[in-house]
């Protein structure tokens, strides 16, 4: 394990997240708020450790898999560490766990949150808790990725490790360039809901944290009954949009911007993501007409807000859905293990993993007949290797695992099995709300102390994508090579 | 296809069923219960159907694998057919689909019962029903495998179909050898449950009802409140053990026998069942005590008895397991999805599934250090090969999915989810009780028509491991061969 290497890129790191603050600290020196001294000590300490830490002396400069690897997830645990401070020295929460819960979520694009009274908070913390979402949706460090000549070739295991999805697509041959387009793909979405949203009569403060929450696929609000507080359908039709476009595969849209409109209608895993969106927008949108709501359009409205929320793993509510039917609600609680596309900033098991599944069933039932026929799975015209297979069909199963014995140490808490499974189903997913007491209209401020920093760990754990994380509790990882 | 064997084969099945019938028919005869009829009836006309099939002219005589999954399907879906007439025309239950449900549930060794009370039920009905479980816990087809000159060597089509596990150990050569010394063992532990029992002080009569419900691993029982009726210490700890041992792999008596204690020792799907049932009894014992129970020793005897119950799929009860904590009860609902071991009476997804996906989530970590290395997944000494992996992994995916929409169409029931999936849950692993409306106190009597159908369908999918009967909804099934 060559340390150097380590310690400078998590340097850089600590850096940009410094820079980071730099635009709440302005927001909040301009509303006059007192968390502008927070801000400030954290930028200062956070850069003295960036730079001494961006200063070491380092041998050979390539970076490999494993390293990549420690990187990312020391990388992203640092600045959630370093992200808390604001949060936790402003008095914004009553506990340095909080503070850490909170902007791990952030960081990971949860949106769950043990705040209670959002309206009550100093603007400047809403900007960045809202901010991190921005940051943490495409990648912490693909930012590293795109702007560090410290990274050299090895900047492509750590783009792995950090990127969601089973198959890494390289856009462009250099993974620089990859992580540059990305960027400015991400940035053209994210004016465009910004302006969109202010047009819907939002501030451009609150048009901007909306905007951050939903292009990340994150949910956090300033509003403590979330989107359902704008009451506008203009409003909730221009986030559902951008939250499903948030969960497509990003280089989709430069393909769209290639003009290969045939090569994106005919991608599988689009079709299957947004065949599962209209199917279950169909069914609650039915099964909530006669149950609860008054009018068809009402009753379209919410059950297609809900559904790309969960799906996307963004977590915004306009309505308490924790009052719906055991099948609408069993439905979102389906959608929770789907999640976005790979390539998107949606977070939970993918798109792409379930329709290799499926396929994977199709083949098994196809061998029936055809005992000694040798069937490729195929998604689009590529065959996936049977080491993919493994990995993706491994990576379903340690997924439910979490899931299964997450609920078991969280039920400890004395919750009943939807409430502590959802929670677990939320965090692991990336997608914030559950049911029952981690409901749309509750929050996770009653856990104790334990399960928020378990939580935490399974809201980085989720973001990225198990293995990376998972790897390394294995003592093996910490040997040194032969 | 080839129709005029799959006839002939279940005509003699259907004869097979129609000579079970005799013994409910002389105990209704010794009880004086006017339930004889009935039974008289059901065979006469069983014997008729099944000897006209029998006679059906054959050309070619070898049983192929496709032939060989419609024989079994068909086969579980006559046998409860015709097994649900003597409790239909006795008026046990009040209509054929609940006499239906009642028969699938007790060949499948479910042990769900739609029974509200059972005490009233004639003591020639109450026998069959249980026989039920004794029959299927083996496999109905394997009395014709082992007895029947038709099979000839396409016999080990059928075996392969209908035995559990993914893979099917031939103890011996000859498959017609192997399945005849899996039912000397079964009909060995048979014996001596029934003998136990007797000396816990039941009769003959309800020693061999519960003996049945124990070895084929089924649930049904004499007493609306299950084994917790007997209120005795020595019965508890005597079906305990009788439903740990129904639940291992019978094939390793047979090594017992021939003096291979090493390998049994070593055999690493008992280790992991067995660890999984100490560490689920410690954890329920030490949780159940501090919240529930007056002292440790009931604790362990309740604990002990719902683990064994419910990992081995049985769904016999001693406590109302629906009132523990959320922790003990979400260890419980995790065993819904683990089983028995391959080659037992066990249902669900079964240990060796289990293990092996536990190794190739390891043997994923082991790639991260070394991504070149070709490293193969072992069990004991064998390697598994690349199609058993893949064919665990999308039986364990396939048997997620339709775990998830089934619960969404039984919850249109209006059940909340907790009910609702442990219903499906309970019956695709073949257990009997969930959770809630179908915990340990209720029955499935209150399900609608559509449901009970809908969930006998997965009794008998889970009982046939999901492919068998999956297989034959492809469209592709049924073309003619090339």
């Amino acid at each position: 394990m060559n340390y150097g290497i380590i310690f400078k890129v998590l340097g850089h790191l600590l850096i940009i997240i410094a820079l980071g603050m730099i635009a709440p600290l302005l927001i909040s020196f301009y509303n006059g708020e007192n968390d502008f001294v927070p801000f400030l000590v954290t930028i200062i300490l956070t850069l003295v450790v960036g730079y001494v830490l961006s200063k070491v002396k380092i041998g050979k400069r390539k970076i490999k898999a494993k390293e990549g690897l420690v990187i990312v997830t020391l990388g992203w645990a640092l600045a959630s560490l370093f992200g808390a401070l604001p949060i936790y020295l402003s008095n914004s929460v009553p506990t340095f766990t909080d503070a850490f819960f909170e902007t791990v979520s952030g960081f990971t694009t949860t949106g769950a949150t043990i705040i209670d009274n959002i309206e009550v908070l100093p603007r400047g913390i809403l900007f960045w808790r809202s901010f991190t979402h921005w940051v943490g949706g495409m990648g912490i460090l693909v930012v590293a990725v795109a702007i560090l000549p410290v990274m050299g070739a090895g900047g492509l295991h750590v783009f792995r490790a950090e990127s969601p999805g089973p198959i890494t697509d390289k856009i462009t041959p250099r993974i620089k360039d990859t992580a540059k387009l990305l960027y400015v793909t991400y940035i053209i979405i994210t004016l465009a809901e910004i302006i969109l949203l202010m047009l819907g009569g939002m501030s451009i403060y609150e048009a901007a944290i909306h905007t951050f929450g939903t292009v990340g696929t994150g949910g956090f609000s300033t509003r403590s009954s979330s989107i359902g507080a704008f009451n506008s359908p203009y409003i909730f039709i221009v986030i559902s949009i951008f939250m499903i476009m948030s969960g497509t595969n990003f280089s989709l849209y430069y393909d769209l911007y290639k003009g290969k409109w045939k090569e994106v209608f005919k991608n599988s895993e689009l079709r299957l993501y947004l065949g599962i969106i209209v199917t279950a927008v169909v069914l609650i949108t039915i099964n909530m007409n006669f149950a609860h709501y008054h009018n068809i359009w009402e009753s379209f409205m919410h059950s297609l807000f809900q559904t790309s929320s969960i799906i996307t793993t963004t977590g915004y509510t306009t309505a308490n859905f924790d009052t719906w039917t055991p099948f609408s609600k069993g439905i979102l609680y389906l959608l929770m293990f789907v999640g976005g596309s790979a390539g998107s900033t949606g977070g939970s098991i993918k798109v792409i993993r379930i329709l290799v599944l499926f396929k994977l069933i199709l083949r098994e039932i196809q061998k029936i007949f055809h005992p000694r026929a040798v069937v490729a799975v195929k998604i689009g015209n590529k065959a996936i290797p049977n080491d993919v297979l493994n990995s993706i069909a491994s990576f379903f199963f340690l997924y439910m695992i979490l899931f299964g014995l997450g609920t078991l140490v969280i039920s400890l808490e004395g919750l009943d099995l939807i409430s502590s499974s959802s929670a677990v189903a939320a965090t692991l997913g990336n997608i914030g709300p559950g049911f029952g007491a981690v409901g749309a209209t509750n929050t996770y401020s009653g856990f104790s102390v334990f399960s928020k920093w378990l939580l935490s760990f399974f809201m980085l754990a989720g973001r990225l994508e198990l293995f990376t994380v998972i790897a390394l509790f294995s003592p093996k990882f910490w040997k040194s090579e032969r």
